[in-house]
């Protein structure tokens, strides 16, 4: 029976026999013995093993070079090393798989770009092994959070004939032979209709909530966008919860909270992940996360944000003022330096966001605003967007009309205001996103197991 | 501040002051007060409210129908009705959002096909309800069972441009215009190559699985299949866990230990919503799990299988004969009448399965088998489908050119064999099918929120 070597390490007590598998990360030999460094990536640390000259498999020590496949069955004792508690005192070796010469990984000092392109190997290296254990720790602490605030999961469309927010640039699915004449007749496509790439669930989430009170979605979405940035791919995973009888304040309640939760369960269950971050990739790593998991969120209506820009006496690349959408900058600004702290922005102006977001009142100098809400964190600005829906049927329908969108098209998302409509919000997490922040890697792709850019689908 | 309705039936005491909010099932009024019949999605129960005439907001009482909004405060109490244990007796009652007469889920006793028809609405009806519910309980235990046994989770990609194995009716995914002749140019095309949404994971599932020892995938899969049957969907759930240095017996006992966990979940947690489906749905269903958490799994070769099938006297409308793949009465005559418990078979023809299962030992009389096994359970057959992979380079490369697959399109999938190779084995297990099994639903459409078919994208 395998032992991982996450068990082995955290072991209570020292053991007569200990079998472990992984693969060779370095070995050092000398005349009596050699040092094995295994690694089997159920965590970043190795366990060392030390194998007498001439035990059973000994033979083959030579092949057991760094990449190698090898299988060490020993006694596990106190290691007399620093650093490390436990290490393996082989009584056999067993080599399994050969890692020959050109093994791209036996070198440290590879480039992001150069790991990219062997992007099934990559997660063989210490820091993309961290990454991607950190991807599944979040995920799965997305669900657990979820689970214990009775939300119920739902599965939104991946193909859909809908484009959402008319937000533009999709995929197209199909079945037609595009080298055919058929394929401009829709009729005879698969769905017999235009198909298309879900860009968000919530539309279809919105349905689910209005049925079943509190949802989430965590699924793939797509953007066809042909922008070659850090921060876009092509193909990412969201979160986005929807609550019934949920207003604003219940919504940035519930971000704020999540947001938090997320960040404690990286800095508090990371097993050394987080280490190798803080070493490598972001000096200021687990201050910003701490930063994230102490301080309150400060919460400030988007009127007082341009306000407090304005009077910044800061230069700022792009300009601020009342009816322009928020930067990367002023974002920044405001969790960095004025706050100094998480910062939840709320109302803004109506004409620049989707038609589902409720109209509020306008204020003293008539201007309108809708529920709209981001959380902003230092480094990457807003993780979190959100708001209240539309839950009035002539208000939403006043909102369609004015971004030219069809009610034929959106029926049935108007019979949930039809009937028994009630207040709800949601908000949308960029899963990636979130990754980003936690590990402090700065490139989208380096947290994708397989990214999908502009031009770029490999493997 | 709301409480959920499934929190307030179980409190353990009464409550001077409780608001719920969800949406009328039933109403009865008498001259001196209503009787309403709240549901909130949260769980399949209703909670009983009895609202005095002329208390606050009571003057909007008529409004008060099937399907309408209403928010309720009052004490919690114990109710002196039969099942069950609290009712509210409201101080206020309000009207959020009315149902007009044409609600189309005001009457009971609506055929699936109309359901299907206002999906948006459908998991407002209780049994509907239930099922969407019991899909989040399944995939939140899916991710509980791997989290607790080291697994990490593996957003494989969803765009690939590869056809995996070679199965043959894939979307493909394009942001060319099809009324252009440029369509036919690939190279113009997003990704620069013709690109597809994947039918299954397991290929890149094997490259982190290789990394990180134990790992699972579980997101949406695609088949363009013309087919319409009652379990065949165009776009489904999987779920795929890959292990490494792992043999064909690990990879079984994993499979029936997870399908046993996701039964038991369902059985001991599901909070009355099993109670419709046997009522309703499926009289043998709560049998059918008990049968599959209590039994052990009996393991039987193919072609011990096969000879049992050949003896048992029974007229099959597919002949049994080695060499040919089992039908489903095949696997059902073996759980439910052969062996009276779940079976696990394995060693199947290598003339049947994919490239990428791992040749066996040809048996005494030549013939050549591989390490494929399904778990059979009663009422559905197949439930997971898995294999232990070919780590031998040199036998990989001859199945893949017997299946006239390119070297150069599997490159990167022969590295994994090339560094570092390792015995390896995983399985897929289709949720939908699961969920069919612990819901006794007979379509798959009406487990899934928006359901894909040929001619179907709704929503």
């Amino acid at each position: 029976m395998r032992t991982l070597i996450k068990r082995a390490l955290s072991s209570d007590s020292s053991l007569d026999t200990i079998t472990i598998k992984g693969w060779v990360r370095t070995r050092r030999d000398s005349k009596e013995f050699s040092f094995l460094e295994m690694n089997d990536g159920s965590c970043l640390a190795n366990i060392q093993c030390v194998a007498d000259a001439g035990i059973p498999g000994y033979e083959d020590i030579a092949k057991m070079t760094t990449g190698a496949a090898v299988g060490i069955t020993g006694k596990l004792v106190e290691s007399p090393g620093k650093g490390q508690k436990w290490e393996i005192h082989a009584t056999s070796v067993e080599l399994i798989g050969e890692a020959p010469a050109d093994y791209p990984l036996q070198k440290k000092g590879h480039t992001p770009e150069f790991l990219r392109s062997i992007a099934h190997l990559r997660p063989r290296a210490n820091l993309y092994g961290a990454v991607f254990r950190m991807r599944s720790r979040m995920a799965q602490a997305v669900h657990r959070f979820f689970a214990e605030r009775d939300f119920n999961y739902v599965h939104t469309p991946i193909i859909t004939d809908s484009d959402c927010e008319g937000a533009g640039e999709m995929f197209r699915v199909t079945t037609l032979d595009p080298a055919k004449a058929e394929a401009q007749q829709f009729e005879n496509d698969f769905f017999e209709k235009p198909t298309y790439l879900t860009v968000s669930g919530q539309l279809e989430g919105e349905a689910f909530a209005t049925a079943l009170s509190n949802i989430y979605t965590f699924g793939p979405t797509f953007r066809a966008e042909n922008s070659n940035t850090t921060r876009h791919a092509s193909e990412f995973w969201m979160i986005e919860p929807e609550m019934a009888f949920c207003d604003l304040q219940g919504d940035m309640d519930l971000a704020e909270e999540f947001t938090k939760y997320l960040v404690d369960d990286a800095l508090n269950n990371s097993e050394g992940d987080l280490d190798i971050f803080a070493r490598f990739v972001d000096k200021g790593l687990l201050e910003r996360l701490k930063f994230v998991s102490e301080k309150p969120f400060q919460r400030v209506s988007y009127t007082e944000a341009v306000e407090i820009l304005e009077k910044s006496g800061k230069k700022f690349d792009y300009k601020v003022e009342w009816g322009v959408n928020l930067q990367s900058e002023h974002e920044r600004y405001l969790t960095e330096e004025h706050f100094k702290c998480p910062v939840t922005v709320y109302n803004y102006p109506k004409s620049v966001k989707p038609f589902y977001m409720r109209t509020n009142e306008p204020d003293e100098k008539g201007r309108e605003t809708v529920t709209a809400m981001d959380v902003l964190v230092p480094g990457i600005g807003e993780i979190i967007g959100g708001a209240q829906r539309e839950e009035r049927m002539d208000v939403l329908q006043a909102n369609m009309a004015a971004h030219n969108l069809s009610e034929e098209d959106y029926g049935w998302y108007l019979d949930l205001r039809k009937y028994g409509s009630c207040p709800h919000a949601g908000f949308g997490m960029g899963f990636e996103r979130m990754l980003m922040f936690v590990t402090g890697m700065k490139n989208i792709r380096d947290v994708i197991p397989f990214a999908r850019t502009p031009g770029s689908c490999e493997f």
